[in-house]
């Protein structure tokens, strides 16, 4: 036969396989068979079973979010009602309820003096200073406004007229506490192509009307009181009303679709977003402006300006999914089976420098190819 | 030599590689041969064909949205114009078009009767028992009116009246259908710096004018008519418009940047986000509350309540690009080597088991160290 | 022993380790170390230490901004506050600075000429042709108003009148460029639990209000100068204001968590958002149509609709952190090692078929199965 196919062809299919040798000790073999066995272990253990390596994941989660407040408030003898006191009123993942206000009503534009600390002079001079200043209420004129004599007046501006003094603030509107939060996020993992709601079909309408989330009775309840979001984090209503304040209500789904996806389910946590800044001197809280436009009969505009004091929520939505996959499963499982071998090195050395048969083992193990015409060393 | 160089550094030099044992067996040869022809065929097509095992992943895409809508509709015969029915106004990633609308105009600040049948009553003890309730229009003072002596009555609320009567809507805005969204899209991939908007630039100025997305016809165009996007995700405009819903347009960019830049361009697809809720009893749809303030001339404030149902779009932005690197291209490749090494483990198996000539091979490949000193087995 | 231990329990702890040849050659010794020694310092520089190959990466930020713009302009010789340029006014990540505005007074719903030439006329016929145009300022009622025997006319159109003349435009505000915008960022890595702000704590409240943002000088402080920014990204002011423009200001956070947190801290670098469309014919830049809607003492609406030329700012919060694992640690030190085995197949090669000794090499790493019972070959 080895006449009739060329010889290339009867070396390729040659087969080759490393020779081994093999040393009957009960100490190395156990040694080996341990360190082979931790190995294992660590790679089922931690690997594959807690760092799920056989998994692809998918960490680009798509998310959509709805919200809806409810509550009523009183705030300067007045009753706001959601139109009043959520901004933006379209119910998105991100939203504030106003807590407080500054009202500087009728405001029209004119010339009038400064109501900030800052502002205050005896003569033009300190006004002409601050000209082109962007912490007034309005373009500085450089006139310092000296009524009746007074040692001190303030700078006039130019701008919506009077100035707001926001030294002057209403009470907060404690019923924030009771509002509630409706959430409804529906997210999709577009790896898997799985799509899910935060909470299930079969919840009845009795229910989702009435129920509060809390996180061991009713955690699939979709509807958050602010008083418990604030017991969460542990922070006080007035904590967070003194000068307004940032919270994330987060939803996390961490889904393994290698189980049905029925189990693929939110947690919530609630964090306060400006927690990073508490010890920051500077620009604590969160508040905003804006202004109601109206027009008189004789066409002249004007405005009422709210310095609004507000709790902002973030519906923050993150998340990832796991499911089998064949090349991160290979890739571990090589790794596995290569770290088994390292086992073969740590033998090895025992047997080499520690064990009392090591030069008999040097001799079968290590075989010389003797006069080797390069050099001799 | 050897005498001048010291032992370590010539046995440091030694070049150490493994003994092979050759068997020329046609079939453990060709057994050999395929198995490892299968390896290599499986992390060719599989692993860097089809997963792109060689190329680094950035899923980290940084994306701008800019939305315009078009279109003119007539509502309660008014004429709805954009500034009218887009909610908010600036033209971002998320955006409502109001559909229908419960408009209670003339509100203020007062006291009235509720309008929900929650609250019926037909003594004040029922109104009490719903002291606190964040279901109404407004405050519940706990009185009951009940006119001229009829036997039904409605609980009294403190807060804007008259109280929103929201079983009067009007019939939907159906032109919505014909309207049209713009959508300028930006996006950058920040591990590999390339950045892409999602229509070229050689469109001109007329197609775009006139062009409506197809997914084959125009699938640059960046238009997209309504009455289009409800076809795709086969819904009627009556089944969205009747409570309202959520529409996603997602913007996928999968990029393959060993090829030109030029190539990577999205795929457009449309999801009804509430889907995930279709089936729920309770809360479907999409509606928001908003609010028009307006001042008389002696300064009472009143205000038109709008109750909105809408179609909310979210543009939904996702993708990933993936370029060669060598870090994941090497992890493979000595995967891919390592595991053409397996197919020797299967064939000894094959050789040592199943073979007729499996003792004189086990004799050639396993040498044994004899007489070993530990322990003689 | 042997006698009282069963056969298999031998045989599993049976020590088997691959049998070596020693080849004691300099040539071959040095290749085989200089290979090894740069397959080493390939996987130390590249793979560990600059792709950071031993840490868990997470690329999930979540992230939370809060924006406040401060700055007074004058447009139409009106005073401009923040309540009046920003839109929307809560202070988000996504926010419209507002340069210039046209403004069209005293809207009512009625009947009146179009202003956009697209819609000149001289007879009905061509105004019935464009019924139905999504394009107007109204709905097309099919007429041609033709004034006073002029051989022009426009389509007449229903909805709020008089139309929009958008060719009218007052001067852009000069003053946006001394505008700052002050950013609160904070940001979290979930998969370490790791918080953190934008600026340290330790920065007083007197350099927060008076600094600004410089790469080099004042990399920590939140307040931009827009026109700052607008000289980091090219672009002149008058080229933004002239049809409006989305700046990105992106905040990178790229940290490295086996240091101290405290050198987690994020680098500012602003782009032009719209730069992928600035050769694209159509629809340069960015505005949007918002209206104020008045009601007089009779009861009747009437609006002031503003199309505004704005820069819209998109704070785009991105990030990752790296952090020692085990499991990437442990998949690149096995391919490290399995690679450095990869010399020996390079100097395998080269002893094999390049060497003065290779038939004496090959005699003895090769050893022969001799007359294998199969075929012979």
């Amino acid at each position: 036969m080895a006449h009739r196919v060329p010889r290339f062809i009867t070396d390729f299919f040659v087969y080759e396989t490393a020779k081994s040798v093999v040393v009957k000790s009960w100490s190395v073999g156990i040694i080996n068979r341990v360190v082979q066995l931790l190995i294992i272990l660590y790679f089922i253990c931690w690997v594959f079973m807690h760092e799920k390596g056989h998994q692809q994941r998918d960490t680009g989660i798509e998310s959509a979010v709805m919200s809806k407040v409810k509550g009523l408030g009183k705030f300067n003898n007045r009753v706001m009602d959601v139109a009043d006191y959520v901004v933006p009123s379209q119910g998105g993942s991100s939203f504030s309820v106003i807590t407080s206000m500054v009202i500087t009503a009728n405001q029209t534009q004119g010339r009038c003096p400064e109501t900030d600390p800052k502002f205050k002079c005896t003569t033009d001079d300190e006004c002409m200073a601050k000209l082109g200043s962007n912490l007034g209420n309005g373009i500085i004129t450089g006139t310092c406004l000296n009524n009746n004599n007074e040692t001190t007046g303030w700078c006039e501006i130019e701008g919506w007229c009077p100035a707001e003094d926001d030294t002057v603030s209403g009470k907060p509107m404690k019923e924030v506490e009771n509002f509630t939060i409706f959430v409804k996020n529906s997210i999709r993992f577009p790896l898997f192509n799985v799509t899910r709601g935060n909470f299930p079909s079969s919840l009845n309408q009795s229910y989702i009307q009435s129920c509060h989330y809390d996180s061991v009775d009713d955690p699939f309840c979709p509807i958050f009181k602010v008083g418990d979001i604030l017991r969460h984090i542990n922070q006080s209503f007035d904590s967070i009303t003194d000068k307004g304040g940032e919270i994330g209500i987060n939803i996390n789904w961490k889904c393994n679709l290698d189980y049905n996806v029925m189990y693929c389910n939110p947690n919530y946590f609630f964090t306060r977003l400006d927690a990073a800044f508490k010890n920051s001197a500077a620009s604590k809280g969160y508040n905003f402006r804006f202004a109601k436009y109206y027009q008189s009969e004789d066409g002249t505009e004007h405005r009422t300006l709210h310095k609004a004091k507000a709790i902002r929520f973030e519906i923050i939505v993150s998340g990832n999914a796991g499911k089998f996959s064949t090349v991160p499963f290979l890739i571990n499982l090589v790794a596995a089976f290569t770290s088994v071998g390292l086992a073969t090195v740590f033998c090895d050395i025992i047997l080499l420098n520690f064990h009392k048969g090591a030069d008999e083992y040097k001799a079968k193990k290590f075989e010389e190819v003797p006069e080797f015409p390069d050099v001799s060393m």
